[in-house]
Parts: structure tokens; sequence; C-alpha cells
């Protein structure tokens, strides 16, 4: 992925820059030693990597906006970060760039059971807020697999969604108000703790704005009431087209689980020789957790037995206490790190219709074969949110962009069968080449029309979201101003 | 509320505006009859009339791209219309305006139970889509109390809820895509039958904005099954706060009934002198309903009946059978055309966080006496969107305005409390002066900046949702270009 040249007049001006960052932040909230930026060379996407010109990590909302006042003034471009989590290089600097770490923004601010909502301090982490909420009974209910180090600064601007998104929505639905630092270190108030909005609902354009738009500081969160309890069941098929064909008939049936995850054969291979967790020999493995009370429980997983046996699988496996509900959620949770032991892997984002996940499923497989890469399948299944990982060798000249193009391909397939290229991971640079895919040029150029209002210099998180071919009138039209 | 003047240039221009029109569509699409586009001067805010310059009846996104482009061409204003029942003047002409209306925009394209969507065009109604589903065992979630003539495109418009909005959400949250139609009569798909959105979330813009932006003329709908069973029981109160502190922990418990609505004295006793409905004389009652399984309704019921007991009820009235669920609702859903009969009234839509209900509910009781005018309140509770209904008398010279005055300061102790203009109803003409109450001068014109984007020669509905004092230098750039 091409990142454009950073510009020599910022370069240059670099001993500058910091000096100014300096005259209005406290001496430890500037970084500029390249030994200490190299920290924030990149994301989770390691394959790309740039330190930036100097890094903030403010500890309040008025030093994010002098900062941002800085950087504007100057003509420097920012980069927002949260805990540099994304899987989309969405938080990948350029050279002349400033980072904005909202890291230390960690302070929980007000919790309100009555009116279920919780303010905070965005640079807290997603798992702090659920386990700040536990003791009163409550939780937040996006949960991204990153969520012991993502932030909510970051969860906002990529709206994430997490297994439990199936029943309880992903960010932007559990987003209520956010405090957001624009481009000139202007401050604003989006939502509140309320369920209207009038006029236009901004706060619903900054969820997932890829931090085009600006950083959000602060955010009111919806808090939900902990179920009474929660339940896993395991589910084995020796057909992968079947599996998703039961994923299908479970969302047709109206059962709301709250989570239905699907693991493949390459990935449960895998699991098994890390985790060892004692996952059956098949082809496919869904793992669905239902909650509530022990009525609706065993209400809901009478429903799902129903559907899974008319497909014959290879196991139904319930778990009676909380030693075998760990035991089932232990493979799908070490997924992830059990194909890092397999080598390099770039890990997708598509969307598709649920209905179409076998096909899609299918396809997959056949791009596999073309490509000559192996591809694992480990996602969220209910929502239709596909997270393939495609395994390559980093040291192999040229293999990260067969597998660059393989991953390409698969996007376009989820565009196609009436998908989106990203679930939850967000553009970054990532896909920024394949928005043409998903949009018509006239709809990508409304909302760079809206980043305009925005980020008239677009400063702000260069080179990712838009296309740089279709994004360069705009770059040029605000550099000449 | 005061209107601009009609811009005399175009009334002067009105029949060549009429033939352009006629010249692209077909002959009984273009109305200009003064006694035929009378029927279009107001909408269900009656105290504001103004018929247009002509009214447009397309039958297709292609017929509506077509007269947006000759307004556009000509420079002449286009107010959309779905049905008219806006409570806030969304709909209402001014007489240099060209009325668009989506109601021949009536058909049901496709439905996918599989991927739960409907693809509809969006002059169907409401309750036509649910209707259109209930065959197959699915429902489309938001139902306004206008349900029977509403369109699709006015729920989108002003992002409508209902009394089951507080367990399925708003319009936003029930919206997968849509269709539509730029100031310009360029056509853009926004959203699709999937959960990701890539770049900036448009869709979410585009719902709640009031015409402002552009007009949908194809919406994908997520669609539900329906719950197997559902029963509504009646709960009395002898003193409203404490009705109101009954919602707020039935809300804390994390029972999440369907719906939750209140009814105060006034109200209770021009229903019962209407409708007859049989229920108790006291000072609030509130209609709870749950769904889901028979278990399920008997668990959430038995939940709901401790809570309430403790709170002493006067009445806590269950239903057995259909008959009696239909004479539970019967009161409720007849309190708008009883409060009709008691003379004039305006509807407000404020939005309070719920555990504010009782205090907002004592000081409307507080300034109902200050300004000497009566005011019934009923409305869904457990979101906290309340529905003050003020009684003037129209033929009172004076009496409209002490009545606008009122529901200003009801509006104005909403954002007092941490809430919001408006749930459901939208701002409209209504609450366009009150916009500066909720934001800061800033936060208003980044949201004129957003329209400036869609709408740069400010066409569309002209002279809502933002006050005229604030849009007017977006409106004289715009007249100047």
């Amino acid at each position: 992925m091409a990142m454009p040249a950073p510009d020599p007049r910022i370069l240059s001006r670099a001993p500058q820059i910091v000096a100014a960052l300096r005259a209005v932040l406290p001496g430890d909230a500037v970084i500029s030693d390249p030994e200490e930026t190299r920290a924030y060379e990149c994301d989770a996407l390691t394959a790309y990597r740039c330190a930036p010109l100097a890094v903030v990590l403010p500890r309040s909302t008025a030093e994010v906006a002098a900062a941002m006042r800085v950087c504007h003034e100057l003509g420097v471009p920012v980069v927002p970060r949260g805990a540099g989590t994304s899987l989309a290089g969405g938080a990948l600097p350029t050279a002349d760039s400033v980072v904005i770490g909202t890291m230390r923004l960690r302070d929980m601010l007000e919790i309100d059971t009555e009116n279920r909502f919780i303010r905070v301090q965005t640079g807290v982490t997603n798992l702090s807020v659920s386990a700040e909420l536990e003791p009163l009974g409550f939780f937040y209910a996006p949960d991204p697999s990153s969520q012991l180090a993502c932030t909510i600064a970051g969860n906002i601007a990529m709206n994430s969604g997490g297994a439990h998104c199936l029943k309880y929505g992903v960010t932007t639905n559990n987003l209520m108000g956010a405090t957001v630092v624009l481009t000139t270190g202007e401050v604003i108030e989006l939502g509140g703790p309320e369920m209207g909005a009038a006029g236009l609902d901004l706060l619903g354009l900054f969820c997932g704005s890829e931090g085009q738009l600006g950083i959000v500081t602060e955010a009111i969160l919806r808090i939900l009431p902990r179920p009474e309890g929660a339940r896993p069941v395991l589910i084995g098929f020796n057909d992968a087209e079947v599996a998703g064909e039961c994923v299908a008939r479970i969302i047709r049936s109206g059962v709301l689980p709250v989570a239905i995850e699907y693991m493949d054969e390459p990935c449960l291979r895998a699991v098994e020789a890390f985790a060892h967790a004692g996952y059956p020999k098949c082809a496919a493995v869904l793992v669905v957790e239902v909650e509530g009370s022990p009525e609706e429980i065993a209400f809901q997983l009478g429903r799902i037995r129903e559907i899974a046996d008319a497909l014959d699988p290879v196991e139904f496996r319930e778990s009676r206490n909380a030693d075998e509900a760990a035991a089932i959620w232990k493979g799908r949770k070490s997924a992830f790190g059990a194909m890092g032991r397999l080598g390099d892997y770039i890990c997708l984002d598509g969307t598709v219709p649920v209905g179409k996940l076998p096909y899609t499923l299918k396809m997959i497989g056949e791009l596999s074969r073309q490509h000559g890469l192996e591809v694992a399948n480990v996602f969220h299944a209910g929502d239709g949110n596909m997270h393939p990982l495609i395994l390559f060798n980093a040291n192999t000249p040229g293999d990260l962009e067969r597998a660059e193009a393989f991953g390409a391909d698969i996007l376009r397939l989820c565009v196609e069968v009436g998908g989106c290229l990203t679930g939850e991971h967000g553009v970054g640079i990532e896909k920024r080449d394949l928005m043409s895919t998903q949009y018509a040029p006239d709809d990508l150029a409304i909302q760079m029309q809206v980043k305009d209002v925005f980020d008239p210099q677009w400063l702000l998180n260069p080179a990712k979201v838009f296309p740089l071919a279709a994004s360069r009138p705009h770059r040029e039209r605000a550099a000449a101003e």
C-alpha cells in the first residue's frame, strides 16, 4: 500500500513544530526523541511502519485542543491514536505527522445506573469500562477481541463490534454522546444522555469516521444490566457450508443468541495444536452463546438444538457449569494467537448478508487454491462479519503482495454478494483503494465533501479511508488555500 | 413562527416552472391548480398553512430525480412530503416552493427473510410494511402513532419511533440502506443489506435529516420475527411522580418491556369520557407490554409486579386474553383523539433521561399554572420521550402564541435536565428557533456546513430545522453564488 511522500517543508521545520507543542503542553506530554517515537511507528498491521515527527500524549480535552491548534496553525498532519490495535493500519503515522495519543485520558468521569450511562475519558480501555461497572451489576456491550488493550477512542473511531454485537449492536448503537476536538482546536459536544437528537445526527457521523473528522476525548456510553447468566454450546459439522446454513437458520428462527462464532477446519487444526481445547475434528465448529434467566437459557438452547439436529451435526456439546463454558470458549479466544504461531497472516474484515455465508465460504476456498495461499476462517457469523486470515511468509519476497491481492479478491467478493468491505476494523490504509469497489465516484465524492467541512486542510489521519487518486483534488485544493 | 417572505422572482416565473416540470413528468404527476394544491397547504401542525407553487407526485426514483433536477436548475425551493402527518410542521410549504410528494412510490420491491430485510419504495405506509410481512411471521419494528397514514419516507426523514421503540430502537436502528435523490437530481445508494459501512456513515446522517439533504425514494428495512406472544398490564398510581419512579425502577431492573406508556390525570379524564376504556380514576396510569414465549412473558410480568407492588399502586391489572389486552390498549390508543375533543392542542416531543421523569413532570405542572393553560401528559415513558399536550383555543386571539410560549418553556426544561428538543417528531418549523437552546453557535454552524455540502443552494425544505437568524449567512452565500 503506497503512502504519499512526506512534505519536506514540514520535515525541515520539525524543531520549530516540536518547540511550539512544548510551549503549550506539559514537558512529558511531547515525545520527539527518535528512539521513543519509534514505539509509535505502526499499529497491529505491522507490515507497514513509519515513525512520526513527534508524539503528543495529552491528559485532558484542553491539552488535546492545544495540540490540535498548534498543528492546525503550522499545517502539520495529525494521526489520532488509541492503543494502536488497528488491524487496518488506521493509526499508521506518516513521517511528517504528529501522533496525538489518547492513552493518558484515563478518567472514569460519571456512572449513572438510573439513566444507564457511563461518562469516560476515551483513553480508558474497553475492558476497564466493563470492569468498572461489574460491581454495580452493569456492563458495556461492544467487546472487540482486543478489549484488554484497545481504547474507547479507537472503538468510536472504528465503530468496533465484538462477539456480542449480534445481540447488542456495535459501538454506534451504544454511544450516546461525545466531546470532540476539531482540527482547529475548537471543542464541540454531540448527543447526550437521552435518546433524541435534534437536527443532523453528527454523533452517528463521527462514529466510525476513523479520525478523519476530529478526536473524541470524552464519551457517554450506554450501559446494560448484566444478564442473570450465559451459556455457550459447541456445534460441530462435517461440512462448512452446512455450518453456514445452521447460522442462517438460527437467525431466521428469531432466537437471538448473544454470539455465534464460526471456525473452519484450518483454524480448528491450529487451535487444537496450540490450546488443546478438545474441539471435535471436523469441517467447522460453531460456538453459540445465549443468555438470560435459567428459563430463558433453557428455552433458547432447546430451539437451537432442534435447528442443529435437523442438520446432522458431528457433535452438540452443552456446558453444564462455568468450567465447561470456559472450555468451549477457550479455543475461540485463542484462535488469533494460535494462527500467529503458524506464521505471518493478514486478518480481513468483510461483511456479507448471513444468507450468503455458505456461498462466500465456498468461493473463498476457491480463491485460496487460485492464489496458492492458505486461508483460515474464524469470525462473528451471526451478523455475517467474516475474518478470513490469509497466511503468508513475510520473509519471502512478494508474498505479502500476493496475500494482499488475495485479500482484495475476498473483499471484492463480499461487496459483490451485497456485503461491505469492513464490519468493525475500519478502512484504514488496508482497504483505502478498495473503496472504489464499494462506492461509485459520486458517493465517494460526497463523503469527501463532508470531510472538507470538518478538516478543510485535510490534516487529519492522512492517506487513510479515501483512495489517494480520488482524494487528490480535495488535498490539492486544501494545500492551495 | 415566522416564515420568510416568498421570493417574488420565483412567483413571477411560476408558469415557466410548472411547464418545465410538465416537460419531464407524466401529465398527472404535476399539480398546479390552486384548488388542488391547497390540499398540501399544511401537515398535522395545522396552525400553519401555505399552499405551494406546485405539487409533484412521482412514481419512480427517476421521476423524483427529474423533478429535483428541474427545481435545481431553476433555483426553486423543494418541500419533500410523505403523508403530511408531521406534528412539527416538517412538510409545511412556502408559496415559492414545489412540494415533491412520495405517496405514489408504493411498491414493495423485495422481501428476504433469510437476511432479514424488506426493500420498499418509501411512499408505502408504515403499517402496510408490517401487514405485508405478517403472513411470513415477521414485522417492521418502528410504529409511530400515525402508522396507518405515515410513510416510510417521512419515518426516515424524522427518525420516527413509536410505542415499541423502547425494545427495538427507532428508525435509525432499523434502517439498513437507502436510495437517495440529491438536489442536483443525482441518485446515490447508502448502506445495504449487511451490518457494515465503510467510510463515513452517511446513512445515519440522512436518517432524521428532515428533508434537508435529499429525498429517500427506496429503503432497505430490517425485519424481525414476530414474537410468540405479547401481553400488556395496566398499573395505576395515586401520585404522578411515583408512576415516574416506577418507570425508572423497571428500566433500572433490566427487564426490557417492548413499551411503557404513561398517561396522567387530565389525559385519563379525557380518555374515559371519549373511549370508556374502564381505566381507574387516579393520578397516573402506566401501560406496560412485554413479549416472548409464555415462560418469558410470565417471568417478566413477575418482575414488573414486584417492582410495582413496592410502590403501592391503586391497581395492577393483568390481561388474560386478547380481549382484555385490547381493553388495556384501548385508552392509550384513543388518547390523541380524546384530547382533540377537548379543543385545540399542540403536541410536544421533548426527551429527558428516564431518571429525570418525576422532576420534569412536576415542573411541567408548575409551568402549566404559570401560563394558565392546561396540559395533559401521554407518552413513551420507557425511553423518556415525553408528549405533553397543551390545550388552547384557536379562536381566542393570542392563545396560540401563549401555548407556543408554554411549549417552548417545556422544551427548554427538557434540555436543562440533560434531554433533547425532540424524540421522534423532528424540529420542523416548530422547534427551529429553539435549536439555539440545545446547541452552541459553533455546533449549529457545523451542522449547517454539512447541509451546505448536500444542498449548496439551500433549496431543500426551506426555513425548517435551523434558526433563521443562524442560517442567514448560509442562505445569502447560496443566493449569491
